[in-house]
Order: C-alpha cells, then sequence, then structure tokens
C-alpha cells in the first residue's frame, strides 16, 4: 500500500476505529500512512475531515481508506456522501443485525465512554492502576491479599508493564514482586510470597534478550552481563517449577498477549469487564 | 439484552473483539453477559467454544452473540458451519473490500501482535511507559526535556492513570507533575516546569468530585475538605489561565477521552502509531 493513507474518523475517541483498523491493515503487506480523526460530532466538523481527505485522495492519486465509527446518522449519511475515500462503516453493518436480533432499535449514543468516568466499572479500573502501581517492584506489601495476581519474575522481564495493562485495561489488581539472586541462594520464594502462592503467575525471560534488555540500562554491568542473566533465569525457572507456579515466556510476546494468557489462566471462567 | 450471553471468540488475544464489540453493544440497552475467548487458533480449539456457547443457548433459550475476529478461513468457515450463536464476522466483512482496493490478497496471518514484542513501536511504547513511571507525581526532574508532554494539576485530578495511559497506548512520554498549596503561594509555577510550559498540558476538576475522590484516601482531612479543594482548583486554574497553558477537566471524561483530546492538542497533525 505505498502512498495510502488511512483514516480513523469516530464522534467519540477514535480507539474502535484504530484499534480494529489496525489489526485489519495488519493482513496487508505494507505500511500505510495514518491519521487519527477524534470527536467528529456534527457535520460542520465532518466537513473538514472530508475536505482533508479528498485533498489528500487527489494529490495522491489514490483515494484514502477511511474506518469511520460515526453513530449518529445523519453525520454519517452526510460523510458517505461526500467523502470520497473507500469509507468502511465499522458500526451500522454490525448494528442492523443486533437490531434484528434484540428486536429493539439501538440508542445511536454517541461514545462509548459517556459517563463512564462515573461508572463503578470505570472506578475499579482506576483503583486497579493505583493499585498495581501502589504493589509495584514488590514495594508494598500491606494489603498485598487484595491482588488478583502477583506476577513474579527476575528484573526486567515485563513485569510491570504487563501488571499496569492488565489493571488499565481489564481492571485486574495485579501485584509484581522480583526474584533476585538472594532468594536463588536462599533457594526459596520470597517469605512474603509463600501465603500467595495461589495468585502468583510468573514470566520468564529468554537469557540473551535479558541481557540485552538489561544492557540498555547498565551497559557492561555485571548485572547485565549473559552469564548472569542465564544463571538468573535459570535459577528462577526452577523455583516457579518447584513451587507448583505457573508461569510463560514474556521473550517473543507483547504485554498484550501476555496479559491475555495470564486473564485465561488465572480467571478461565471470567466474564469480561463491561 | 436480559439472559443473553456475548462471546468475543479470536485466534488471536480477543481485544480487538473485544473493544469494538462492546462499542457495539454500548448502543443497545441492558447489560450483557460477556465471555473472552483468546487464542482460538485451530478447529480443535474452535469445537470447544461452539460447544460451550451451544448449550449455553439452549440453557438460556436465547442464541449467543458472537462477535468473532478468526483470520484462518478454514477456522472461520469451521466455527460458522457449526455455531448456533448469531456469528458476527468482524475481520473478512472489511477484509474483503480491501482486497479489492488495494488489488492484493491479505495474508490471513494471525495474530495482530505477531513478533511485535521485537519491533521499535513496541519498544518505544515499553520505554514510554517506564518514563511515565519514572516522572510520575514530579518524581524525578532529569531528563523531564524528553517528555512529549507534562500534566499538571492538583493532586487526584486523575494526572497519574491518565500519563500512564498515554505511554501505554499511544507511546507518548508523559511525565506529571502536581501543583500544590506551596506553587499557589508563591503564585508561581514551580521553577522546574517553567522552561517547559510549551509542553504542559493542564488537567483540573470539579471541585465536589476532586473532595469526593481525596475524601476515599484521607476521610476527613483539611486536604479532602471541599472548602481546600475549591480553594485548590481556583487557584490553579488562574495560574494555568495566567501561564497559557491549555488545560480540560477530567470530572465527566475517561482516560481515554482526556487522553484523545490531549494528543489532538499537543500533535494536531500526528500520525497514530502503527
Amino acid at each position: 500500500m505505498p502512498n495510502r493513507s488511512v483514516y480513523f474518523v469516530s464522534d467519540g475517541t477514535a480507539i474502535t476505529a484504530e484499534t480494529f483498523g489496525k489489526s485489519i491493515l495488519a493482513q496487508f503487506p505494507g505500511k500505510p500512512r495514518l491519521v487519527r480523526r477524534p470527536f467528529i460530532d456534527s457535520e460542520d466538523k465532518a466537513r473538514q475531515v472530508i475536505n482533508e481527505i479528498n485533498v489528500l485522495g487527489a494529490t495522491e492519486g489514490k483515494r484514502p481508506v477511511v474506518f469511520v465509527t460515526l453513530v449518529d446518522l445523519s453525520v454519517l449519511a452526510f460523510f458517505k456522501a461526500h467523502c470520497k475515500g473507500l469509507v468502511l462503516d465499522m458500526f451500522n453493518t454490525f448494528i442492523e443485525p443486533l437490531e434484528a436480533e434484540f428486536a429493539v432499535k439501538s440508542n445511536h449514543r454517541v461514545g462509548r465512554f459517556s459517563d463512564v468516568a462515573k461508572s463503578q466499572e470505570y472506578h475499579d479500573r482506576i483503583e486497579a492502576i493505583n493499585f498495581s502501581l501502589a504493589h509495584d517492584d514488590g514495594q508494598a506489601t500491606r494489603n498485598i491479599e487484595a491482588a488478583d495476581v502477583i506476577l513474579v519474575g527476575v528484573s526486567r522481564c515485563g513485569k510491570t508493564p504487563t501488571s499496569l495493562y492488565l489493571a488499565m485495561q481489564h481492571g485486574i489488581k495485579a501485584a509484581n514482586y522480583p526474584l533476585i539472586p538472594e532468594d536463588f541462594e536462599r533457594g526459596k520464594l520470597p517469605s512474603m510470597l509463600a501465603p500467595h502462592k495461589k495468585r502468583c503467575f510468573g514470566l520468564t525471560i529468554d537469557p540473551d534478550r535479558l541481557s540485552q534488555v538489561r544492557n540498555e540500562r547498565r551497559p557492561g554491568s555485571k548485572y547485565a552481563s549473559l552469564a548472569n542473566c542465564r544463571y538468573e533465569v535459570n535459577e528462577a525457572e526452577a523455583m516457579m517449577k518447584r513451587e507448583g507456579i505457573a508461569w510463560l515466556s514474556s521473550t517473543h510476546k507483547s504485554i498484550e498477549e501476555i496479559s491475555a494468557t495470564i486473564l485465561r489462566d488465572i480467571k478461565p471462567d471470567a466474564l469480561a469487564i463491561y
């Protein structure tokens, strides 16, 4: 798709259009230019974006692809009538069969998040973020029994970003606790973790990758050396095996993939948050 | 939609199916039960989910709604042939018109995030998370000039979760810095912020809401009192106005909405990360 521009146009944050559009585009070779246009909730605002898209299409000689999530049917109709891009209407395509299935009309309310800031679910998500921050890197043990999951593993294996992602995206109270050389010498889990073993989930990482990551932080240190990384990873995996703690490797996985796996394993029948 | 169950079935993390499906469901009244089934990448795994859905539909007397993002066409065909839910195929619906537009076949690759863990973009996102954590609540001023944005505002107005969301979702290096009573007495921005005013973005909040939030932390304190919250919010807004710092209110906004607005304002022509 050389020189192809892709727009995400929404009357809300455009997060849905962007998340979804990107996963569709990933099925095609090439790297399109991406442009996000949130909060397009009137004909006036739509007109500006349409002009921009039409001019760009003429300049580039190829019509832009436009993923739209526009709830207001009159804005959507205006958009479709005037935009010369390839408009992919992500909302109404699925709303119509659901209206038939539920035998009700949809409410065409703009903004998935409207008033969400006052909902219990949103409150719980923010609380989860605060919890995960307070229990990052073994900082606090107070109230650790409130954790939904405690990620354990060697330093720099991905515990912190995964904990924060679990909290932010899924409202999971995720603490994390490092396994350090002193633990390996003692040959035991940190005593603070022992009563909570059932809620522990391990992360491991390829020693070469770990050494690379640590070298970015502390170049040339013993901490970052491949020999030390091999030692720590070996010991950590042996400890998790001995203690019966499930684990996975973060080496080739994004925090999204790690989190989806952890959720499936710790809460196999969990309903998604709504 | 009483008693209606909704499934998100994907050969990847199911994040796309869930984000998109939820925004569609938000257009309907009622609260369906939601179930996430990630990593369904073979007929065998599909068969298990299909059985689960078919049994549940029979028990509940209403067929479940099933949002699927299945890239593998044979698994998708198997799913459509045997699942008795209302299957909404979110992927191929849009892939076909794009194949026609681009005049290429899509690659039907499973997993938007495959190998992403090694990409520069992913690396930058993780770095942004680390940066935002290190520069939370005015903790570190070292390297602050690397910030894409510095959120300022009174304690508990939403700076920390917004910073982390900007980093995690958008790869933005977002620092945050509190405005405290001492700053208001001096009548000046913290000296550390002065050279970086152009990159500051303010958050404010309704004093009643702020008092409620602070009372959850420190019930009955002067810090949480409505009178003090009014004072701090007034002073903070006056200071931002004086200093020419753009701001918005977090009172009725989610971190997603706040972030989308900040991004639009600080990087109006920014291309989305791909």
